[in-house]
């Protein structure tokens, strides 16, 4: 029997003055007569019609983005009920036109219908204290689900979705959050991540999809088009945002926002192709990489923020900082004198809206002034607003401002608990098996242990309900533990749990199996930062100890990076169950008994030592000059074992020579040769036997994943473009162009090529 | 009573037909009557002169350097004697005009008086069959001294001469290195290194001076002054050589030659600046750097070996590939398809000379394809031709091209045994000293431990007669090791070898202090590579052990590197000797007993994990978001104890106004306030309040050494240039020029700054 945990208790009740009803909620403003105000028109004209009427004043509150605390509480950090003084000095005041994050921090409640109250009450202050009705858009980051609300379903975090290797499956999952954030008002999703995981020491490895530009492009721009989907039930459209463009998960020293150095080769050829899908889809916004990269803060970066994002990569949404990151430039970085030469710098190399800018009157205030002296140019400014206006009008917030608070419950409230376990299950990665696997659930004792066998806040990971993983409240978010799926799953076996180390041990005597669930400390962001990505003594001498006892066990690592293993490498049984969210308890079992054969796939390399940093499959070619040098993971990118066998033929190409505008159909023929139906990834590399710049030994250009019956036999087909194909010509100063160059490539699957001709 | 390690056999006797006597060897050529080989006519008129009657076939000879082996033996890799058909096919059918490596492999005799007479040999046998009798120029890595030659005195090796923080030492340690090599007939020494240390992974980190540019330029400057200042003692002059141009200290996963990604900006701010000085002082070769940089092999890359090396920072002379580097552009990097297409790619780029390209005549014979076909000009080869020839004038090889073997021995054995003894002891940092050092030298039982208490291999590291180390020969370079040089410096007291960990223990129980000398296997490039540069287990656990016992411990670090020191961090006392020498053992011991009051500083950050890669104390800014994440060593660059106490007071500047072409004159005045005599480093650094770029919290711009008898004080100045503060303008592509900002930055000495103004 599942476990339930449910909030306990609601500490206290929102009492605010202004509450929104439901009926009031779900009202369509009245025309006010106004060009920019017919929804029939089109977007661009009501952009213009709106935008001459704009004062300066309304024109960079709109370029603002405050956070939810201070409308509330003390005006400030404090929690509490929104306060209409406070609302008066952002809202009406600094004109703001953003609003960012909280909820229901303790001691409101943090249910669906509590945020939709407060959305909405948010929206009206805004609307009728503003001379041109425009309507706030709010944002926050629902990075697995709409993770900020208690009773929100959390899907696995991003990186164990990159091992789906299943883009239709981000499209669903990123449909489901959509709808769980709308229902509450929320028309602003900050996520997906698209930056590639190259370094464990980095806390936020686990929010990346993959350490491969173009899985993890894929997976994001799927994501954004589930997100971004057109709502069936009656609200505003949501943006999705990419980020954090760019270059941001490879800080030189593992440290989150640490400094990067990428040069601009690398940056053109593996760092910014993860974010052209998401461009290409049509993504709204885009978050600002809060760090430096070869010595410009990217936030001060008219490069990055304007020659790549807009000219050469064609984004035409909003750009937006990451959290206080203007300010940064001078308190961080250096490279401002004082907030108002900030502000100037980051709003002319490309930013257009500021996140929580501290203050938003030194902000727009600092706006003001830099577009009186001269520092910004005016037309700057309307590009900025420009765009945002476009992002509300394309959103429908004019006509939708509003959610029904009635409906926010039912629709976010356990929902698609269903699409998380399969998403769990497909995101586990069967590391290693000698055979342990799948357990019988006609076991007649299995001892369950491990730090993260019952743990809710491990299974979830940073990021769920509260930012550095689940509060310390009485209140927990439902979840299946592990231990619970596993109990689920064999209701008539023995399962014991031993959370101390000698009771496992003990218990590990007369068991059939024992299940070893080891995890990390929740954390977000420069917390979870670690020099040592590494299971620690303790995790390595419960598997030893365990092990002793001779009988089968498995360890299951609920981690959000590829641990070090230690002692654990040559475990019977190795189960990457990455942060998979409330279901990930019963997806587990899932794939420990059997019921889903295991078809994750690694989207990163798993380092033999904490010493392997950087770390990635498709190094360049020369890293390998003594034997030990070369690429030599524990497990390899794209490992991943199943209870069936699998059989994929030679790759055949649909025509062998090509033009650089053309696509490639690569088919090979695959067969489930073994006993149980399975899934199976087939990635496509390309190998350039001889290149003007260093190329990997390979490099994925596409993938396809294939259910297969037993003993059945499929012919697949991949189609990549053969711009992909593209590197960066010229010398080390990284001033050429990306561009295919012509001559003979390889198509590999598996350990079969073919050859190709780019004419 | 110091045991001497002394050659025990000559393995055998060369067996040469064409020995060439002292006498012989000794006398000058005689005037072939033509322009070239007049010593008064200027150089540029000889090398003119000289070039206008060589063919193709002897220009690209010329440009071509074969090692040893392929003369004898063989005719490949086996030593053996020097063999007259070997030579031929070499020297006059290949016509190749440098020979480098090799000497005394067993079964040869190392003695400096066969080095000259096997140097001899072969200038003879090039000079009698050439047609224009260009004198060969020979080559060999004498990298701590000569350190090829058995007999020859080995200094510490750079990492520790970084620590003396000592440019008058350098010179005089490359004027002996310099005066030992010429008599055994070598004139270009492959040394030194200036490449920067961040990466203690990486295995020719010791290979260095030290992470920051100024430092290790300016040590790296002198000791060419050293190397290449005029002879006294009759033979041509030799050309030190600036390496590895440029980036190589940085492969992206601290393999050897693994590919680094170093921006434009701080490969022109950081990495090329540490060999502007050697420049500057008229270093007359460059060695290649065997990696790529930003996707291109340097030896590809013209962007790096002329736009950088000769048209920004003025390079002159001769740049040489290094080991076999051209055809690794084929089959390393796969960025030539064949060899003749790697060929003039590499000359095209900037590649004077080709050292070992395997086949001599499958390069000379690439080369003459490649500019009978057009690929390469012919003015390019004529470039190329002329430097080395300059290099051969100017050396005075023409006049003076052999050696008198007859004084070989008596200037090689034993010299400056007194000058390494002062470097290592220079060189030892006293990272730790709870009141345990100084030793007493009237202790009644002293007990000496640790793996490298009584290594010679250990203490001398690789490069060591041996490649990797010294070799495993019966016969042994002469060294005192750490034993010894207690036993000497203490000879009253009882000084016990416990070489294993149970006898240490054992005997600590009654001693008056315990000292553990720790070291690490001696190798060379790759094979020196790690992914864990820590203490072991086992070295750990005998600190651990002895300690137990509740006597002094002293531990003593005898590592190319800082390394992880884990349990050994809080050790009563340690003591960083580095790889220190022949008299290693001499300097280890005059600093534990206090004959010798420590100076040695940092020349790099020690890190506390093994994580903390790269790693330096000139981070940019912004790389301290969260509190862990900033600089945090276990011992800071700068940082060393001393037996005395010193003051330093704030700084002053002459003007605190300068313009960008001036230069900065920093006083402080510096007090030794306690009771023994002891010499100071005053390291002059500065900050900038607010840069375009990121900067550093500071950076190195200038130092002096400071010897201060007890109670002394004294008022000392330090220099620097004001173009010592360019940084990289522009943005993150790199594309800006190195210049100084105007504006306001700070001198900082210790915890005290002086504003300076740049108008």
């Amino acid at each position: 029997m599942l476990r339930s945990r449910k909030r306990t208790a609601v500490a206290a009740l929102v009492s605010l003055a202004l509450l929104v009803t439901g009926a009031q909620a779900s009202g369509v403003m009245e025309p006010a007569g106004q060009d920019y105000q017919d929804a029939r028109a089109p977007v661009d004209r009501r952009v213009e019609s709106l935008l001459k009427r704009m004062t300066l004043e309304e024109k960079v509150g709109q370029m603002t983005q405050i956070r939810l605390g201070k409308l509330r509480g003390n005006c400030e950090w404090n929690p509490g009920p929104l306060r209409e003084d406070c609302m008066k000095a952002v809202l009406e005041d600094a004109k703001v036109g953003s609003i960012l994050s909280g909820g229901g921090d303790a001691p409101n409640p943090n249910t669906p219908r509590a945020w939709a109250e407060m959305t909405n009450t948010i929206q009206k202050y805004a609307l009728d204290h503003s001379r041109l009705r425009i309507p706030l858009i709010y944002g926050a980051d629902g990075v697995h689900g709409h993770s900020n609300v208690l009773s929100a379903t959390m899907f696995p975090h991003q990186i164990g979705l990159g091992a789906t290797w299943n883009p239709e499956l981000q499209e669903q999952l990123g449909a489901s959050t959509g709808r769980a954030m709308r229902a509450t008002g929320v028309f602003w999703n900050f996520a997906p991540v698209s930056d590639i995981a190259r370094d464990t020491r980095w806390g936020r490895y686990y929010e990346t999809y993959s350490e491969d530009p173009v899985l993890a492009g894929a997976l994001a721009a799927a994501n954004v088009r589930g997100q971004q989907a057109e709502p069936t039930d009656g609200t505003a459209k949501l943006t999705a945002t990419a980020k954090h463009f760019a270059g941001y998960s490879e800080p030189f020293n593992g440290h989150d926002r640490a400094p990067a150095q990428l040069p601009i080769r690398y940056l053109q050829d593996t760092v910014l192709p993860a974010f052209q899908p998401q461009f290409d889809a049509g993504v709204g916004t885009v978050m600002i990489n809060s760090g430096a990269v070869n010595g410009v803060p990217a936030h001060a970066s008219k490069y990055l923020l304007t020659t790549q994002l807009r000219d050469r990569m064609g984004f035409r949404g909003v750009a937006i900082t990451d959290w206080e990151d203007i300010r940064f430039l001078v308190d961080r970085y250096h490279v401002a004198a004082d907030y108002e030469e900030a502000i100037a710098m980051a709003v002319n190399a490309g930013v257009d809206m500021a996140m929580e800018p501290s203050d938003a009157a030194g902000f727009t205030s600092g706006l003001l002034a830099g577009v009186r002296s001269g520092a910004i140019p005016g037309k700057r400014i309307d590009q900025a607003v420009r765009r945002i206006l476009k992002l509300k009008f394309e959103l429908g917030l004019f006509e939708k401002p509003f959610v029904d608070v009635e409906k926010a419950d039912a629709i976010v409230n356990g929902a698609d608990r269903a699409l998380a376990r399969q998403a769990a299950a497909e995101s586990t990665v069967l590391l290693r098996n000698d055979g342990v696997l799948p357990l019988s659930t006609g076991a007649g004792k299995l001892v369950v242990t491990g730090d993260a066998a019952d743990s809710v806040p491990r299974q979830l990971g940073g990021w769920s309900v509260g930012w550095q993983g689940v509060p310390d409240w009485s209140a927990m978010p439902e979840a299946v533990t592990v231990l619970e799926g596993i109990r689920a799953a064999a209701p008539s076996s023995n399962v014991v749990s031993a959370p101390a180390q000698a009771d496992a041990v003990a218990q590990a005597g007369d068991a059939d199996a024992v299940v070893v669930v080891l995890g990390e400390d929740p954390g977000a962001e420069g917390e979870s930062d670690t020099e040592e990505p590494a299971l620690t003594a303790a995790q390595q001498g419960l598997v030893d100890a365990v092990r002793a006892a001779g009988k089968p066990v498995v360890v299951v690592l609920l981690t959000g990076r590829p641990q070090v293993l230690g002692t654990v490498a040559d475990a019977p049984a190795l189960v990457a169950g990455w942060l998979p969210g409330s279901e990930g308890g019963s997806a587990i079992a899932d794939v420990l008994f059997g019921a889903v054969n295991p078809s994750g796939k690694l989207p990163v390399s798993w380092p033999k030592t904490v010493g392997d940093q950087p770390f990635s499959y498709d190094q360049p070619r020369g890293a390998n000059t003594v034997p030990s040098s070369g690429y030599d993971p524990a497990f390899a990118f794209g490992h991943g074992l199943s209870y069936t066998t699998f059989t994929t033929s030679a790759p055949t190409v649909k025509s062998a020579e090509v033009r650089r505008d053309e696509q490639v159909e690569v088919s090979v023929t695959v067969a489930n040769t073994g006993a149980r139906d399975g899934t199976l990834v087939v990635p496509v590399y390309v190998h350039q036997p001889v290149s003007k710049v260093l190329t990997p030994e390979r490099r994925l250009v596409g993938f396809t994943r294939v259910a297969l019956k037993a003993g059945e036999q499929r012919a697949v087909e991949v189609t990549f473009d053969v711009r992909r194909l593209a590197v960066t010509s010229g010398d080390m100063d990284g001033s050429g162009k990306p561009e295919v160059a012509k001559g003979d490539y390889e198509v590999v699957v598996g350990e079969e090529r073919t050859r190709l001709t780019v004419r």
